[in-house]
């Protein structure tokens, strides 16, 4: 059992573009937002490098926290005054805490760096609940047990699995404030669906959270949009190029630190990442504008690789990239070596994508067996029966586990196009260039 | 004489919250946006510190001008569609590129670094327009005397006044691009107003444009947006108290450089900047990344005050304000004494802020005699007499001038608060600590 | 003592594009809502004549009313979060009744037949609470002493003055729904304001509803909105354009009936509204409805004055406007003579009007003596002081008892053109014919 | 060939919630807004009776009216700004009136109307472009052959197909604005899409207007906003039932006035109606308001069947509704009976509704050969080789021809429920009643 919590004296309300406003009414909750950890993510973009394709796209994961914790408490909220007996009142403070943090251990470019590195966010925002950090000790002070707690909502083995459905599920806080934040910063409509609608269908069901069957169509909206931003915004070929650039760079410097390169300008905790020792304290010194500083100067590196990378990342001269029909084995091995023949080095100017690798899923109904797999929609009838989502609705199942992406060859344009006439006829035509 | 322009075999399109979308038509625009001086504003905040009291507030100055050329393009297209004989159609990419660049030549956090270091960002506009840059080629390719031509608009010395007026007025493309769009990205809706209605009754008239005066109501409308925006925005407690930290960091940097402090750490354009020896290139370094991550180092400086003002800074644990009725010297002096007796050094831990000293002017009708005026809003009735919008407008001569800022004084809580027994009473009671 | 409000088992509730939903949670507020009193406000317009001008402006009062009901709603249900000792808890019900009631009396086209007949919407409010109607029932079944009380309200007369500040002041929730709602379907971004920042900052004070100083920018906001509102809206010239004719037609009906005309057409509920002799029943069954049907049989009557203004008003050939400097009685002689000159009847041909002298107030500090009046917006500062609003702001202030209107002449366009060669030199020029 | 087109002095504005604004540039356009053909659908609704369900869809025919026309002025503008050859400029006038002229046959509530007494609204609209009206001479001023031309346009006879794909195609400029200004007047977000987006991407072609490919993300968010908003707004089975008791209102009377029934109250047009002798000055003095006048008077008539129905119409008293599983006849016929037993009228108090039979489908893409099937949306890739739609895009695919609506069955409830001990067990379990 948790202590009472510690309401504010005077409520405290941030303004929110999405929301509108955003209210804070418990001190732990204000202690939280105030530490250094949760104030570094001002530093870390919620879309990466999106803000390369679109330029409003500029929001950071500060933000977004406190949207899911927002959504969370009107959740919350809404299922006190109703009074469902399937909610679990001294769960509260648990939730919004778990929803407020969710994102702290994100690191700069997430995607890019856990991919070259392979570190994972979910165990960083464990081991700064956990370790030494003013998070930590904001917890504790409110409950020992709070660090744990919430860090087993975030490994997804808390014993209130409702908890975890709020912060971690195929329509959970998360994902809604996402959607609408990043439709509104993007400048796109397609995210745009009635959160205020959705809130009022949610229901606390047997340690679920489901949705009331008079709902059905406020969901397929709300995946329809999810649906149209992955195509228009997620996977925009424009963002996955600057991904890939950024990814190269990694790649290289961690080549380079491995073959013993000595670097004309590194720091601290970049060595670290490069060598493998990063600690938390490394780890949370680590924000976008330290990568974006390194990028700048390593500019100037001898490597030229190295130097023609952060170029590129810096001065937004992205890949250009072609469609391919599929995965052509035969065409990527031609391509490789034509590439080696004109002087490029196609372990860094050659890259094939294919966005359905990345890790979203436009809606999958998937069981919990399968790992990391989000709990699926469930619709609760007035006869109290339930049923997956995409077995009432024509729609969802017709998005579900859609496999849309088409795949993309990405190369510098420029040295491709000098070389143009040594390449053979098809590849040239392959390229484009007559 | 201009050469013909030339137009993009497919017109380019940006999505933008604010104006939909951004229309770019000429190949010369196309390759200013590719510049790597107009890429780095995306590592420049459009409204400095103020993310940390709006955390929607995170948009760049890259953003803002993409914006500014917009606004510009659809009034000259206004003027081209309605034939007006006032209109000087060659001078449409002049215009179109001041209001691109306008900005080019703003650093981080700018308002902080040129108040303690004395420079000024139209100079490094027109360094950068003027020296080796990639604008400095993209322009010169198009017609070599561009690049003189757009710094004589920047320095308001253009011999069309029109086209000054377009970027440079009361009532100009840069202020009605900020205004929506810094409301649109805090989420205030103070900042809203009608830009189609008021881009309907702009005319360009004998080197001015002025508005009809039928639109002199949507106007009204435009400053007391501003009005808000100021009050609102703008003087935020918060975000001054902010801007002071920021502006002591500097200054603290700048001292112990001056005195042979020798930095921990250190990176080559910070130190030109310390110095005073920054060329172009350097300025060109320094982005708001570079500054924190500075600011992140710096917080292991043996310097106490250095690093205090960094966690600051970084943590946002920022200066508390208290009102003061007005500038009351004997108080004043009162203070940094006792502040002194606490072993606090009122240089750094106390200042006195009033907004209304800020750059920014509600609205003032003035003449453009004064140095740096703004030319007046100004309406033209159906007999084509001219008069300055206060003459006509009721709300507007209310608000013509007004002083309205207080005086706040700010100061770090805890060390103040952890001493405030030995403070005089009245001190005491000033600070709020009974 | 009221009896205890009976909750619906399952919320209602209204999707609304103002206030995006509104939540019905009291049977009686429900039953309300589904009396033929309440569903007959859908057949009369919220802002009479104004769709003529603003072709959107074809909402009902019945949307209004369920929008007044539903800001009265939240700020109570914020009062008694708040818990604050100054709000009396069980005048809810009341409050809510008078909330959605309070135009109940209006007829078709309010303004203009209160002027012509004498009658006014709010005696026959009282009429519709206290008579058999099934809106009295309703309140009745609740509580016999209600209808007496809600219209106890109305007439400004209810011994708990807190509850009239609520539905009458210069910041009700009339009025702040009336403005968003115009602004919405207008289409005019004048109107907009921020009403949860409002609603956060009333606050219940010894009998009335005030505002925390804090909130004074969101106010001032709010009065501009009103402010503009007014200017681009209410007082349109067009709309008061058509007014006139609608005020004509009654004039002519009146004086036609009064002089023993016998109509061709007429239905009973106009007869007794000509006579003199409408009891509630009849007033009941005079909806915009019927009066577009009488003035679409009207255009068939011999009477050419009577048919000509009805086919003015459906076929929207209103009356051309010219402005006069102030009313100068001497022009307006000579054109009244001249009209009768070349065959027109300045009685009904000739108008002229002074949009101020509409029962509409800017903003005005009045206090309760002057009947009628409207109490002013009071800020509370932090030391519990009051002070009256236009004492803090400037802007306000600058705003109060404006008299800003212009004298307009009114008059039909054909016949007076086609005569203008008669008309003497300088009254041909005053209507503009060369 | 016709004449030059008389662009006005100066451009006309209207204030338009969906666009801003709308925007009038030549002399026949504006005459035909001034027509009294025009302004009548000032008084006949856009969704009929759906302001019974949604309070704020009270908009008119004629805003819509408006709106069609603005967006095909947009298109055509965009047509002739980029210089497509495809596009015929000699017919813009021509689109433009058949845009704006489209609806000008339609009647009060049409599609009840229509049904029970078989007229068709593109008949009426073929008449009125033809015979004696306002419009028709302004058509024959600008050029004598525009009546027959326009009415070729609506009958899909004109020998520029791209003239009638305009106004009458899958994704036309009608439904283009309907589902936006649908969407804004209830209030649901459902019908939002993005139309600066798709208007960018449309292109004339060989007589049609398809979609270039890189746009069929847009196309795919304007079908979901249809589907979306037919199941939330035009299906809603309260409007249902409301357009049940309208039709049976119609059904009433017309029964009656065969069957010599003698009206209290008639006026001529409704007379001519019941009849079956309209001409087209007797149709186009049938609107709303004539037809609510009536209902108010109906409820005094003897015919106890026509007075229940227009009180409930007017009262907002609807009939119930339960869903079946399909249409059962069996079920149907026994229900029948027992409505008979306890004294019910079932051709009066039991209808059986099935939406999809309404003439509205969510998307089909038919081939011209079918009688009044709509062109079918066709994307053109690079390589100018067209598609339909839904050959390529799985999620338009899922949503082509789906049946997804329930069967209701209609009934009033009261009598039912005092009735209710009366009926057989199951079937007064059918119904609710236990």
């Amino acid at each position: 059992m948790t202590r009472q919590q510690r309401p504010l004296a005077e409520e405290k309300v941030f303004k929110d573009p999405v929301h509108k406003y955003i209210y804070v009414q418990d001190q732990t909750i204000w202690n939280l937002i105030n530490t250094k950890e949760l104030q570094r993510l001002r530093r870390i973009r919620q879309l990466g490098t999106s803000y390369l394709t679109f330029h409003g796209a500029e929001h950071s994961r500060f933000s977004h926290s406190l949207g899911v914790y927002e959504i969370t408490r009107k959740i919350i909220s809404q299922f006190e005054r109703s009074g469902y007996a399937d909610w679990p009142k001294e769960e509260k403070l648990v939730s919004l805490c778990a929803a407020l943090l969710h994102d702290i251990g994100h690191g700069p470019f997430s995607h890019s760096i856990e991919e070259v590195f392979d570190t994972h966010h979910e165990d960083w925002t464990c081991r700064i609940l956990l370790e030494d950090t003013e998070v930590n000790a904001v917890l504790r002070e409110f409950d020992p047990s709070f660090p744990e707690r919430i860090a087993a909502v975030i490994r997804k083995t808390y014993h209130q699995p409702i908890v975890i459905s709020l912060v971690s599920s195929q329509m959970d806080a998360d994902r809604m404030d996402y959607l609408l934040r990043d439709a509104y910063y993007t400048g796109v409509n397609y995210g745009t669906f009635d959160l205020d609608r959705i809130l009022r269908v949610l229901r606390p069901h047997q340690g679920r959270i489901v949705v009331k069957e008079s709902g059905m169509h406020a969901v397929e909206d709300y995946l329809m949009s999810r649906y149209q931003m992955y195509w228009q915004v997620y996977f925009h070929p424009v963002t996955r190029s600057s991904e890939i650039i950024l990814r190269q760079i990694f790649r290289r410097a961690k080549e380079l630190y491995g073959g013993g390169y000595s670097f004309q300008w590194i720091i601290e905790p970049l060595r670290q990442l490069l060598e493998g020792t990063l600690n938390v304290d490394g780890y949370l010194s680590l924000d976008e504008a330290l990568v974006q500083t390194a990028f700048t100067q390593w500019t100037y590196e001898p490597d030229e690789l190295l130097s023609d990378l952060c170029k590129r990342f810096l001065h937004r001269k992205l890949y250009k990239y072609v469609a391919m029909d599929n995965a052509d084995d035969e065409l990527w091995e031609e391509i490789r070596e034509q590439f080696i023949a004109i002087g490029l080095n196609p372990d860094y100017h050659l890259e094939i994508d294919f966005p359905y690798d990345m890790p979203y899923d436009v809606y999958r109904p998937g069981t919990r067996a399968v790992e990391n797999e989000k709990p699926p929609i469930l619709l609760l009838d007035n006869e109290d029966r339930l049923s997956e989502i995409s077995a009432k609705s024509d729609i969802i199942r017709s998005i579900t586990g859609l496999h849309q992406g088409k795949y993309h060859l990405y190369y510098p344009e420029e040295p491709v196009r000098e070389s143009a006439h040594k390449l053979k006829p098809h590849i040239r035509e392959f390229f484009g260039f007559m």
